[in-house]
């Protein structure tokens, strides 16, 4: 096997970081295009999503989670509120923390826009057989894993997307 | 197999668009930072990269191939240009257009960052034996295709990146 700087050309077609960054746009640039009628973008979705699989997440492990700027993170949660899509209850345990609840509008926003993403994966999975779409999926949460953008499991480590300490 | 109205809700980690979109942005951030010390960006590399393997290329054929909007194009290439890195000659077919060149100075460039991603993708992939890379390439290309973010392999369709008619 050459050495770096003896290794030949080769394409970007043929780098998985160039191949990630343009289907990461293009994927999302799509499906944000088939939610247009819901009125929300991909990353409400994110939102509403991780909050059904963690109910009482704070604001700040939110955007930790997902890796969303805190000060995006605070008006996409005003919008979603105003909306009546979610809640802010007194956080149990932080006491300077808000726990963020889904409410009922926006549990049956996030059904429409699920069903918008299945077809939209459907679609875009359609030239993998099923074996194939299930290692494709692991093999994108192993990049996750080892890129760090995904926990290994949902694990909240504390800290937070900022240093500001301020309440959310 | 249950219609889309009836699919339970499943988390973030299993939909390929949200990885994609994470990964995307994720990656593209570590090699951006590690690619600091050449002063140029991950797209910087992207334009070097396909004007070697398709020499000659106009400006519009380029911002077509890349997905990188024309405004955004032109101050790259002008960038480039000014730095010595590449060249705009006058198009052999194309009255109105300039055809773009590699110099050597962004052969040698080229090369430095290409040693620095080969160094960030061998540690990304470090958890993928030598079957399983090629295979993720080939699903991420497929992807690619299927998505419309690649050509099926450097097809020049025409038209461009904008209705903009005017010269490059």
């Amino acid at each position: 096997m050459p050495s770096n700087s003896d290794r030949a050309h080769v394409g970007l077609d043929a780098h998985p970081t160039f191949l990630l960054a343009q289907l990461g746009v293009h994927t999302t640039e799509q499906f944000a295009a088939l939610l247009t009628p819901l009125g929300i973008q991909p990353r409400h979705v994110a939102v509403l999503s991780t909050l059904i699989d963690r109910e009482g997440l704070s604001q700040q492990q939110l955007c930790e989670s997902l890796r969303i700027h805190r000060n995006v993170m605070v008006g996409m949660v005003d919008d979603l509120e105003q909306r009546g899509l979610l809640t802010r209850r007194r956080h149990p345990v932080q006491r300077r923390a808000h726990a963020l609840h889904v409410l009922p509008a926006g549990e049956e926003l996030l059904r429409e826009a699920e069903a918008v993403l299945d077809r939209y994966e459907t679609d875009l999975l359609e030239p993998f057989d099923p074996d194939q779409r299930i290692l494709l999926l692991e093999f994108l949460q192993r990049l996750g894993v080892r890129s760090g953008v995904r926990a290994v499991r949902h694990i909240d480590v504390g800290g937070g997307c900022g240093a500001d300490p301020a309440p959310d």
